[in-house]
């Protein structure tokens, strides 16, 4: 596990904790040009934009093509707490993104190994470089204690 | 056929003409709350925007959430003239959409039949009625055409 790796998903996983305390379901991304460079950082907004479209994922996507000025971030590496959706799985293709950082599994709806291989797929004009598992636990216990909480605040309704 | 998806497939096709006189990939969509009520339309603006998240179904997907104010548009249909890519028929998952109206098939590059079918994926937590193949010829007409203009523009550049 490369030290780099580590230190942009503990960066993942604070924007992940931003999320957590807006009462959001707590995934982080970060968008790293070149080497080193963050460009940006994003959390789940779907609930405060009540917009399906504002996922960490494309969040940062949007900022990336925004200070870069093109669509094309074949430069950059995309780090995010939890296995992307397949709706953010193909924005990743789209975006040409070099490289695909996740921490925790999503075996219910994960587009990238749990249920299909979206930025992996040799039938797509673009295949992503894919490493997963990074800081797994701590990605994965943030949401556990929100859907945990979110089950409690629920009974006690 | 119903002459109702004939009708809004001819809109989404005005909107596909709108991407090609601007030299983007003709794609347009259209979005209709409840049974006939046109709350967005859009169509592929990738080139202009510099931005690969602004292909004609996240456009109109984007801006019904804001018309009805929620993420969940669980009373729309959404009409587009191409086959969505995984990124499209993932948002279309994400949103809830009820039903997809597509023209074309998209075969080197399509998310709902051609190399997967992502609305209709029964292990996602939603899955979207499909309707495919409405003015089909028509839909694929305008992109080959496209293509054929861009191929003849490269040889005499």
């Amino acid at each position: 596990m490369a030290n780099k790796d580590l230190y942009f998903m503990k960066m993942a996983i604070e924007e992940a904790k931003k999320a957590f305390d807006a009462g959001e379901v707590p995934v982080g991304a970060i968008l790293v040009y070149k080497e080193n460079i963050v460009i940006a950082k994003g959390y789940n907004q779907r609930e405060f934009t009540q917009n399906p479209l504002f996922h960490a994922e494309l969040i940062v996507i949007n900022k990336g093509s925004k200070i870069l000025k093109q669509w094309r971030l074949d430069e950059t590496s995309l780090y995010v707490t939890l296995e992307p959706c397949p709706m953010c799985a193909g924005a990743i293709v789209q975006a040409r993104i070099k490289k695909l950082i996740y921490g925790a599994q999503d075996l219910k709806g994960g587009g990238v190994s749990s249920l299909m291989n979206i930025p992996g797929d040799l039938r797509l004009n673009h295949q992503v470089e894919i490493v997963s598992g990074i800081l797994e636990e701590e990605c994965g216990s943030i949401l556990k204690e929100f859907f945990k909480k979110l089950r409690i605040e629920k009974k006690t309704d």
